[in-house]
């Protein structure tokens, strides 16, 4: 992969090879998408890594979304994990539909265009993945469910570096885990195992 | 659904309408499944909820595993919630081979029959669900992806109720997020969104 800008200030190229870190934790995600003049993101409680190489996501879109229409439109989206300074834009992306609002900008997100995938990456998450949509169009038309290709990843090294998200970080770095009703949990403190075989 | 007995004590049933909630924040499960005189268990921190009514989750299942072989056979497994005082066993599960040790007797798994699915529940979690592969022969070959509806629910009352996690509970039944390397994160605080639309 021949190198590219760094989206955002602070952020860091994440190896292909560790890029299903971003997402092995479970955190809620964002999912941006745009096709011609047209953008828009929304807040994903259901997401996974799907495979390791090439790396692979799973992502629940649903029908009535204005993401969906532009993800099928252009074969691409941007998955990005968002952090606890980002709760309120994650509810409100997650309440609102995009046709009927520009979240963009009535939120006042800052983005930028993805390096590798039509789609727009936004300022102050701790993760972003752009994929590659691979078409299964009885999945996705049977559950929602869309299977896609990571082809670039970044992460803000203040949370995540040498393919692991740090521990000791600031507390507003921490990634969001949605319960209901606007509230969700923060991720909490790490814990070493021992195999018990 | 006539009424059937709880699997342990402090079990109560969960609505499965409000079954999505036990993975809606993403933690690492433990799949069982039994065929015949065989049973097993392994950890998977690829899951996630599908759809809501009714309620269907989606799990990846390697190839190699012995686990997927009677899943295949039976048609159902049960995926379970555990929590940090079985970090231990969560790793182990995950690293063992069902083909080379039995699980259950080696960790001395405690687990009682599904209700409603022919596969084990395992002692000590804090969520269960009972679910009926939905057979999907292309996604299951192409991507190692197991859709299943859930037919039976199940939560610690104690970490679970009312349709939620409980954010105050004791420590060692906070759910586990798998990070790499036998490291975790349990899962962390409870915060309040607002939207800002």
């Amino acid at each position: 992969m021949p190198p590219v800008s760094s989206p955002f200030p602070h952020t860091q190229p994440v190896e292909l090879s560790k890029c299903y870190r971003l997402l092995n934790h479970g955190p809620t995600v964002l999912v941006s998408a745009a096709h011609g003049e047209r953008r828009n993101v929304m807040a994903a409680a259901w997401s996974m890594p799907l495979d390791f190489a090439p790396p692979k996501v799973a992502v629940v879109i649903d029908k009535n979304t204005l993401t969906r229409s532009l993800v099928e439109a252009s074969g691409g989206f941007a998955l990005h994990v968002p952090c606890k300074a980002q709760a309120d834009i994650v509810l409100a992306v997650g309440s609102a539909t995009g046709r009927e609002v520009d979240k963009f900008e009535r939120l006042g997100l800052r983005s930028t265009d993805g390096r590798r995938v039509d789609a727009p990456l936004i300022e102050g998450c701790v993760g972003w993945m752009e994929c590659r949509l691979v078409p299964e169009p009885h999945v996705q038309q049977a559950y929602d469910l869309f299977i896609a290709e990571v082809v670039a990843a970044w992460a803000d090294e203040r949370a995540f570096g040498q393919g692991r998200w740090h521990e000791e970080l600031p507390d507003a770095l921490r990634t969001l885990h949605y319960v209901a009703g606007g509230r969700f949990f923060a991720i909490g403190e790490g814990l070493d195992a021992r195999s018990a075989l």
